[in-house]
């Protein structure tokens, strides 16, 4: 008896931690569908978009920041998990160049989506937020030095951190226009093999 | 007579501009030094050392946006001074190198500006800022794949690109220490020497 009451006092509580998830999934769903169709989305159209009033998104993310942050760390999900699914046996030099173009395709996808973050959150939070595949990445590029296929003459946290960059850049001039979606894995794999070579 | 009373009438409109230009000579000077010393500063920080009450500061640059732009405006006016006498005559490879390691320690100066505005500029505007000074890397770029010492088979907007890219990342991997000052240039010619190569 003690116990049917005292569950039956918690429940409101319970149904209003209920409605508060479903509204910030509403907002994540609506956001992350908004923020990779285009640059430039504003949050008042992620309110509007999820069927949420500005206050109680504000009320769930007090800041652009933080709905920045809670959206990419969905898209991250999805990305490490694609990541998880990746072969990266092989000879070192041609996996590296394999991974890259069967990749790709993430990188477009959420090509948007980091434009529209990028004011929001800081280069240091960003870069660690892709440590978990930047480490396959790294012990990719260690066995390609180990076995002779990638030059030893540079800091491999260097290595790492060209390819970051340059994988970026080439998803920026996408959006800028100055290269295709078909052109930007293979100018990479060009780059980073002239790059990566002994 | 007439355009004596004119004068005197316009005097206190003039003297108002002139205390105006005065305040903002003081903001963007103490500005430029804060900002350029160290990351993490605070527009208050910015008002305390010019000596300016924060309405003031506001008066002259509503946002951080505006106070960031301007800062820039003011370092590039600089930096594009100090390309103007870099001689990029001589073969293209070796000119590149040493244009490369002479100018250096502009990006060195302007590290921690470059991280005190990221957050409040476009990286589109950021990189449109650069067009002068990238016009005569282009040049040389362009020169080297005529006369043989770079690659002509990557679209000469994207070796441009890279170069942006990898520059700035060194500069990057100075504050996040990962490489030292006196590295970064060596590693930054070394892998523009390995992406350029026919």
């Amino acid at each position: 008896m003690a116990d049917g009451t005292t569950a039956s006092a918690r429940r409101p509580s319970g149904q209003r931690r209920a409605d508060a998830q479903r509204n910030i999934d509403k907002i994540l769903d609506a956001g992350l569908r908004l923020y990779s169709s285009r640059p430039g989305v504003s949050v008042a159209e992620v309110a509007e978009a999820a069927g949420i009033g500005r206050v109680t998104l504000y009320g769930h993310f007090p800041s652009r920041t933080e709905l920045a942050k809670a959206l990419m760390d969905r898209a991250f999900e999805e990305t490490e998990a694609a990541w998880r699914d990746v072969d990266t046996t092989g000879p070192a030099g041609d996996t590296l160049e394999r991974v890259l173009r069967e990749q790709w395709h993430l990188m477009e996808r959420n090509r948007n989506l980091r434009d529209n973050i990028i004011g929001d959150v800081s280069p240091q939070w960003l870069r660690a937020r892709h440590d978990p595949i930047l480490k396959r990445i790294e012990d990719l590029i260690t066995r390609g030095q180990d076995d002779g296929a990638f030059r030893t003459d540079l800091p491999l946290s260097w290595m790492l951190t060209a390819l970051y960059s340059l994988v970026h850049a080439a998803a920026d001039e996408i959006t800028a226009g100055r290269l295709t979606t078909e052109q930007a894995p293979e100018i990479l794999v060009a780059s980073l093999r002239s790059l990566y070579r002994p």
